[in-house]
């Protein structure tokens, strides 16, 4: 175990985030939302100064460890901790910043892939009128109309992160973006609320998917 | 632990009851049928006065533990327990009341999205001649007709549960009935049997919907 | 613990047997191959005279245990255990009898639902060309044609079961049948073939299903 | 336990390598992978003399444990463990000597069996476009384009290894090729790195399947 387990005095790195980041990273590779080391969870473990727990690039999420998650701060330098975070960092922090977020947390679905394909044209994808809904932050009711933003994907970590930022600053009321033939971001007050939307927002995307080739008898 | 596990002398909560909704519950869990804090389940604990257990609100059923169960009454007053009874205590009281049911189950799947979107303008989703409508209480046999009727969505919880008292007294043989764009309501005797007719009822409404797509080559 | 468990001198019941027939059946549970306490599994303790250890009706697949595996003789008669056996035990003994199967297994998949509805027609399914093919006894090719013959369902179980002998008799080749809208029987030469041949067909017939509605972009 | 197991002084077999084939089967059993005793996978355990440990043939992949890992040498002679080696033995060597392979991987998945199918005319499966292709050896964006050859099932293995030897060398940009109606080969520079591209090619064919009859309403 390195210093993430044990958390000797002076470690700024609280053991019980690392080890929720770790289980719900492990659900969602159990479900197929994280195969072939994709996917990236964080954390914000203190505001000021800005630290976030993160994964660290290339782990597969199947075997994931507490010594797989970093403490980097709001530059996205490494505190504590091997590996290089995740090359998605940059995401993650805007995402932070620009929601106060306590939690960000990025999936690869089968469904999100395809639809932010195929909605591409559209811009995003817009989902309503169901109960599921009621699950996202500040929804009230299934009358809701969310809106997930697609974004074009890119290797460009700045500049998607950029993108990203304009993206969350035009779409104040959005819970979560997509990226093109990559996977969804989404986000919480805290880890428990963004995995609720992670979970809300794959079963919502899966409905869409399935319904968009169902035809009645 | 809480009086609900530790069940001290005059605790009118079974401790049993309790945790087989929570296995019931992380099992419905493990295959999709309420994520993101989904679903409920509840099981009468006495008749006379009447006392329910059921699941707290906006619980994680993937984590849910006996702590998560409440103890109500009639009027969905809580006896025992923290947190605020399910949002659909009253649909719960409801299905009790009408059908003499011993566990009520209610879940948000996939299928059950789709379908009861599908065929709302139906007002209802009939299964027939399937096997597995014999696991159905009191279904003798595959040729069995059975009628799950469709009710529109609605955050009025008290206009809602009166919707569905009506719908039980409209269609007395249906096992099951669905909120539009939500989920599916079933009951039974028991706990086991109500599990049961979840199974039962989800799994046809999956070969409905595949099949409502699958042509022969 | 009852005497299938215990395996008292004296008691026919091999306690292996049992243990196997229930991890079997919760692997299958696990698949969603059995929801609904629908399914049952047999396998051959003595041949002569006929003794089958056969699933108890009616049981919970997902928390099958020894308790529930009843001895049966080759009239249906119950020799050890409490319950009543399934009641499609003369097809198994039908299956243990005209094909000297030392196990035989039944499933109620999704697929084999919708497939044995949507080929009734032409009496039965062709599974060509695939090399899982060549996991059924007897099979040394994917070139393998296998032909799984259609019944149509009924609750007159001696009726069916005359029915399935027939068929059994008219297609020596065939691994399996299926009843339509109900499931798949297969079996084996013991009972670790038989599990084989029921996640052969179960995977075929899903891809068959899944085949017959995918085009080419 | 066997020798593989207690890897006494003398054995070449490190228990490590045999422990770790046993997890990534049992895995890929999980997910529906290696059904029906199908699929085998192979790691090197030494490059001079080629020593291979591969799963034996004819095992259940969801009871794999390290009884049923062989080593073998480069002209697929067993040097310890019991059992036959995998029927297509020839075609591991065959990667590991032109690919330079620590490890091969071989599956029998519902998507790869319908996708070899249906794009065989093409030769080939082409994957572009998408951000889990980064998760491939040497691929460092998403606008990668993978071409995935498929190659025509046959029982003669001597054969299949020798078109399958061709097919590496003609395409030597590729991280993996399709038997026809059987399954995926894929490799990598050691069993984590297989196991990556195994989750990636399988995730990325059922996204391609799926996108295939998925219309825009």
């Amino acid at each position: 175990m390195n210093s993430i387990d044990v958390n000797p005095l002076g470690s700024r790195f609280p053991k019980t985030m690392a080890a929720e980041l770790v289980e719900v990273g492990r659900g969602f590779y159990a479900r197929g939302w994280v195969l072939g080391t994709s996917g990236n969870f964080s954390g914000v473990v203190s505001r000021e100064p800005l630290t976030l727990a993160i994964t660290s690039s290339g782990v597969d999420k199947g075997a994931l460890s507490t010594d797989d998650i970093l403490l980097i701060d709001g530059e996205a330098k490494v505190l504590e901790g091997k590996g290089r975070p995740s090359a998605e960092t940059l995401l993650h922090l805007a995402v932070v910043k620009l929601r106060g977020a306590g939690a960000v947390l990025h999936t690869h679905s089968v469904w999100s892939n395809i639809l932010s394909d195929a909605s591409f044209g559209e811009g995003g994808v817009k989902i309503e009128g169901h109960e599921m809904l009621k699950g996202l932050n500040g929804v009230e009711t299934h009358e809701h109309s969310e809106w997930l933003p697609i974004i074009e994907n890119s290797q460009d970590m700045a500049a998607l992160a950029a993108t990203a930022a304009r993206t969350l600053e035009r779409n104040p009321a959005s819970h979560g973006f997509l990226l093109r033939r990559h996977g969804l971001y989404t986000w919480g007050r805290d880890l428990a609320e963004a995995k609720r939307h992670i979970e809300i927002i794959e079963f919502l995307l899966e409905v869409l998917g399935r319904t968009s080739f169902t035809q009645k008898r």
